[in-house]
């Protein structure tokens, strides 16, 4: 699949739902700014419905496919609720280590046995590319829920819808990443996303463990300004946004070049008292000591509605991929 | 949440629903005899809809997350029927090992993630006093599904319920607890909440694997009259319900004792010969040796029918707690 | 469950249905020709009935316990699927080794601990006869998703279904099966169901890897005419079926003999060539190397079609033994 472009054939009502009709989600790069509009338009009334009735019918009859190649409790609980609400029903696939994939099956052949009984799939497999390898065999939608260190692309939605949400807008803000910047996929993903933006971005890391080049070079090229430090101190004031992410012990080859940072990316109510009333501190969950749960009840604290902006967006994908937006 | 008080600003009929909305069910210490007697009514009341109709709308929209830190496919299961035969859906988590909590997650954030997607969570682990710290960070409803050496109030409240379906009351009968009693969670809670009624309570098990002091000391304030036993033979007759436990032989430091107690706990047709025709024998599963198959066809043997009244316990507990019943 | 008469106590309209109320699915053996044809007609009325409106309400209400002491994905999806796109839902126990029975509780308690939750078992075991035991003890009906070394009734079903659905008839062809013929499970289940029909069989295997003397010995019994081949050659051009499964190494003592035949039992475009246009080649999947990915396009691979009726079967016997068809 690539960008969702309109058709001209279709009479205006349909422009908008018709180009995501049986479409693959794969990857962030696939979304234009309007695309991104659309996609939270329905993610919010999707949260209006729920907050409202709780659930409705809207794919009752539908069947998802939740196939996971390794597990993320978070990831499939969000996808299989988001499945309920709308009222379809889940085919849970979690321990396919000791199942026919493991005799030996190879992912197309899986994929095409279970678009037999689903409607659409969500996969999320160790190897990067393998959503992609799996769309291009099937002929019902794959929702890419995280393939190894290639993409995880509805994390990143949720995260721009979240700051949507929250902060009323995107357009204008200062958003601050935090920790590490290298390995972090999610932090990686919504930075392409927020470069379809005008917004400031800050990134704030270890020396070693800083945003990768391409991801920089991409960024200057799309003109998005940005800036990149060591502590946090500096930024924090005008920041909008502060995106969390944990920083591992495992990534440091010298133990106590760690040991000296690992304090300087702890949040928590001291470190936060230079920081705006209005903004909202963020983090993709779970997170361990970087933010201290002391500050879990400031409402600035985002990280937990983050989760649950991520139950509209996947219920808003899965009503659009099926064509019942 | 502690015990259940009528809120003096709610008309009559709301009374006796509205307590126990969004509450938690954390321990059999938390219902008075008036709660029991209306759970009861309640779950018997989804036993006459479960036979008439077997399934129905009353929690159509609603979603359970399933939260299993440790199998137990039976009490699983149970919930998951109990929830879908009142039209909702399940959110199964039993790999949990495998997950965020793996990677170091809290429980508190664990459910504070999942309760974004579900109505109520059902908590089984390994852990005592799991299930208040998870109730205590949750906005939503906890149900303890057992936590660890702790409690499993819902075993104990189908224990009893199996009782008074069976024998259509509950006060003035003869209850008799044979086996293990010294590490049976469910013997504790079972006397705990039979402390409520006026009931005779018998205790037989080997020396080792009496009732613990404690809660004989909780019989004794409340007036229950009870007496300790090392063989059945004496109390049988009298016995109107004969409540089963597993003598394991871990248990026992001396192999030679295990050998010589092993077959006095054993229920078999013959060993039930002097006992009333009108009692129960009831056993929480599995059984391994304890009760021979060949008295599985006696209409006394009630510990598959208990299992069914788990069901209608649960669909009322689900009921109450999401304000349907 | 034997062999299913009709009922002369019952009004015409019912005669039909009425005998698979309540019924086990234990073996391929307990139909009839008249059995087939009338299963068959409901599971082509479900392929209908999906493809045009994708699930109705048949089973609303009525819940599946989906039983499987050892993993297979794709049966398990399957009647997942099947359950749920018939509106009923399904309480999924795949990680049985973790739960009671790996404390030693047996299969005829764990079953009639199930059944009282749900309306139907559908049970995978590695054990031969272990279908057989669990519907000897239990109330409700058992289907047999595969028994060790014994029987896949569901399996052969879809695969005869499969030929019927898309050849249009049975009477008349020629089927060969190909590959491992002494311990594929589901060529020996087919080949009993072929023995209804008026057809011609050919089995080619490796000489080490031929059909057995029982099943041969029953096709002679009815009068099924069969001929047996070490090779493809001769008998791909007349054959309307190609029934094929894998040849696994683990089976040759001599792994010579295996390096010897391995290519001689792979299907590809080439090989294919000398065969009718119009004919079909089937495998219960998963495959490996035995069937090329690049035969896949071709219209005669009907491999991924054939899991899709496994899914109609699987509906209509649900339907069936609910009695609700």
């Amino acid at each position: 699949m690539t960008a969702l472009p309109l058709n001209p054939h279709l009479p205006l009502g349909d422009q908008r739902t018709a180009p995501w009709y049986g479409k693959d989600i794969l990857s962030v790069r696939q979304f234009t700014h309007d695309d991104l509009k659309f996609l939270f338009g329905v993610a919010h009334e999707m949260r209006v419905m729920v907050e409202r009735v709780g659930t409705f019918d809207l794919l009752k009859g539908k069947i998802l496919a939740s196939l996971f190649y390794e597990p993320s409790t978070r990831t499939s609980s969000s996808f299989t609720a988001a499945m309920e609400r709308l009222g379809g029903s889940v085919i849970p696939i979690s321990e396919v280590k000791y199942s026919s994939v493991s005799k030996g099956e190879s992912l197309p052949d899986t994929v095409r046995s279970l678009e037999c009984y689903a409607d659409v799939i969500v996969l999320r497999h160790p190897e990067i590319g393998s959503a992609a390898l799996a769309a291009k065999y099937a002929r019902k939608p794959i929702i890419n829920a995280g393939d190894g260190v290639g993409e995880h692309p509805t994390q990143a939605l949720l995260d721009l819808f979240t700051i949507l949400e929250e902060l009323g807008k995107v357009d204008g803000l200062t958003i601050t990443m935090l920790g590490d910047l290298k390995y972090g996929r999610t932090v990686h993903s919504l930075s392409r996303l927020l470069s379809l933006y005008n917004v400031k971005l800050n990134f704030v890391s270890p020396d070693i463990l800083k945003m990768p080049a391409d991801i920089l070079e991409e960024l200057q090229a799309k003109g998005v300004p940005f800036s990149q430090h060591t502590t946090l101190d500096a930024v924090l004031p005008e920041t909008d946004v502060l995106y969390v992410t944990r920083v591992q012990k495992e990534r440091f080859e010298n133990p106590e070049i760690y040991e000296a940072h690992k304090n300087t990316y702890v949040i928590n109510p001291g470190v936060m008292r230079p920081a705006k009333e209005k903004m909202i501190v963020m983090h993709p969950l779970p997170r361990v000591t970087e933010i201290g749960i002391e500050f879990d009840e400031d409402p600035r604290a985002a990280y937990f509605r983050q989760m649950e902006y991520g139950l509209y967006v996947r219920m808003a994908l899965l009503a659009l991929v099926l064509g019942k937006a």
